[in-house]
């Protein structure tokens, strides 16, 4: 599909906003979901005057992660394209990952005797973790061909990158997690799944050795498991894909990361969702496609509240009309799945969507922005991946199919 | 995509009945189907707080027979996956058939000269076609290698297995039916469409010689076609694609062949819905799925009986508060298709479902269990493989697909 629309694609000055409202889809509580019950009057009155409909991430009945969810939103089907657990990690830490690395989502555990007594080393705090990140990095920056980058996380964890000079064969992080999943037991060695990975193993092994070395003293931090492997996947660009010119607003480091997967310029941006508009405002020139990244709904519909996450929502309502003052072309509003507050976490439930241009039905079909109205939308319910072909169409970039 | 499924497979406790209404969907006589025109008060009432849809079995305008119809409900592709018909046959017949079994539709027919002279040999009784068939068992039990046996079915059907001592080459039935289509020809000579259907063939050979020379004396019934060679698909079983111990309870043979096919316990179920309830619920501890077959809306519907199915509904809907009382924690009722009675027969119609859990939007988006309210319903229409990774989820047996 991508390939045909890539063929199809016809370059013009149209703009399109993709504002992303991250969990946004919700289940009721006591008869009403948490959009349902925000007072959203902007959202509200868009709604019924645009395309609307429900997308689904990847299929009935699967939850998507955050790196499948916006893989899709932005056209790249989910289950062709995945994207591994350490370079999400690396991503999410704000590391600037290049396809010559290897990335790998790293635990602080406790060691004694050759087996592991603790696969968290105590969930030891944040900045004990950043303090000894820092000293592994001052020991550790380099390891045969491959030059050693480190990024503290939350707790426990942490990501490495092992960068090498050349890039890798797509097989080359085909190694096992050396975390047992259990205690009590041995961590496994490091196994090369491919032939291209036996340089990584060798890289990995001495790594190990290294690591122990410099942790041995510590009291729970003594050692590192290392887990999801992976490198960058090959991503046809936005620009070549789509002939977009695509900037990216979001101020938590891993949505800025997957959106440099696909090569959208996503530099850093402090502050809030205001912060946000106001740099995606400053920028507008220079673009013409905007990916603008609401992170808070999730976060209050991870943590199971409601409310906060009906505020958040509101809060963006409110902020909605400064975005409007830009008049773009296409304005697609939605989020990248459903994190409904009484499940604590993301789901399967497909997502309500508008897209807002002059070349839709509208008419009222929906009343407000809500997944049951939405329902009734003229988009039905679809696979998110069909997201961006349609906001390309509506902005007048997509020729005939055929003749 | 099952692949996918079950790389995201958690076990739990929760349980989940999936209850099948043999041909539930229906069309319009006088301005309401046979579910419309049913009174049907508790599915009316689980609709409004469920999740409601339709699925199609196959794709648009495709009419399913009864194994691909379940293979879907089952979450097994039935484009990807057929049942052959001499397997679908000896399963209806009630036959234990086995990964070494060749199965075969066989139908009894009038031949003279060498010429066939009736296809059916003139629809013989069930009755005389039971003892032709005891007959030729007595006197046919071994051919070579192969065990035979046979399963006398209506009129002038009956169903033949060659049981080998190993398991076959998934080509090995690669072969034509005998039965030539029309009369006034000679029968077709089975012929070997792989070189693992040359075993086959031969036996065949044998078998027909065999065969004619017990039946040459008989008046009308003094040859037998053979149809559909087929054997028994791969397929995973349920245990392994969704980690669920299930037990289908089914007072009809061939819904418990099929369920066996994906690895459920069937035992046998006699009696009536009721009984098929009670034996669910004498076996509700030992398992975490339940398949509920409930034949007679399919029966009623294929015999152009509006008023009688509409009466078989409504007497499940009476028997539906047993069920309710286990409150499993996902309930999904649906059929397997539709028979419309005016139609007399399968159609390609989407089929209602609903999915009761409390994980749904529900709220009153259908007033009532129907075609058209499922229409409005949070679902959608959407193909039949996507309803069981649905009730999975529903039941919180799916993981987060990446990260």
């Amino acid at each position: 599909m991508q390939k045909l629309i890539k063929n199809l694609i016809q370059e013009n000055n149209a703009k399109i906003i993709l504002v992303v409202l991250d969990g946004l889809g919700g289940l009721p509580v006591n008869g009403k979901t948490e959009l349902e019950s925000a007072c959203t009057p902007t959202m509200d009155s868009l709604a019924r005057n645009s395309a609307c409909g429900l997308h689904l991430p990847v299929s009935m009945g699967i939850t998507p992660g955050s790196g499948p969810a916006h893989l899709a939103l932005f056209g790249y089907d989910p289950l062709e394209y995945q994207i591994g657990r350490g370079i999400l990690e690396a991503l999410g830490l704000g590391m600037d990952v290049k396809k010559t690395d290897v990335a790998i989502r790293c635990n602080y555990a406790t060691i004694e005797n050759g087996i592991i007594k603790d696969r968290r080393a105590g969930r030891i705090p944040s900045e004990e973790s950043r303090k000894l990140t820092e000293k592994l990095q001052s020991n550790i920056s380099r390891i045969d061909e491959a030059e050693i980058l480190f990024a503290p996380g939350m707790e426990h964890r942490s990501a490495v990158l092992f960068r090498f000079p050349e890039p890798l064969a797509p097989d080359a992080s085909a190694i096992n997690d050396t975390d047992p999943q259990t205690e009590g037991v041995a961590p496994l060695k490091p196994v090369p799944g491919s032939q291209a990975a036996e340089q990584v193993v060798r890289i990995a092994g001495k790594f190990i050795i290294e690591v122990s070395r410099i942790l041995k003293d510590e009291g729970k931090a003594n050692y590192m498991l290392l887990r999801g492997f992976s490198i960058m996947p090959e991503l046809t660009s936005f620009r070549e894909a789509y002939g977009l010119n695509a900037l990216a607003v979001a101020n938590y480091p891993m949505y800025r990361g997957i959106s440099k997967l696909v090569g959208m310029q996503a530099p850093a941006v402090d502050g809030d969702v205001m912060d946000e508009i106001n740099f995606l405002k400053k920028n507008y020139v220079d673009y013409d496609f905007f990916f603008l990244h609401v992170k808070k709904p999730d976060s209050y519909g991870e943590d199971g509240d409601f409310d906060g996450k009906v505020l958040r929502i509101e809060e963006f309502d409110l902020l909605l009309p400064r975005i409007l003052e830009l008049k773009p072309d296409v304005l697609v509003i939605t989020g990248d799945h459903s994190t409904p507050s009484m499940l604590k976490g993301h789901s399967w439930h497909p997502v309500p969507v508008l897209v807002n241009s002059p070349y839709v039905l509208g008419g009222g079909l929906c009343n407000a922005f809500s997944e049951k109205d939405c329902l009734k939308g003229e988009l039905g319910i679809f696979r998110t991946v069909n997201l961006m072909p349609l906001a390309l169409a509506n902005a007048g970039r997509l020729k005939k199919f055929g003749a």
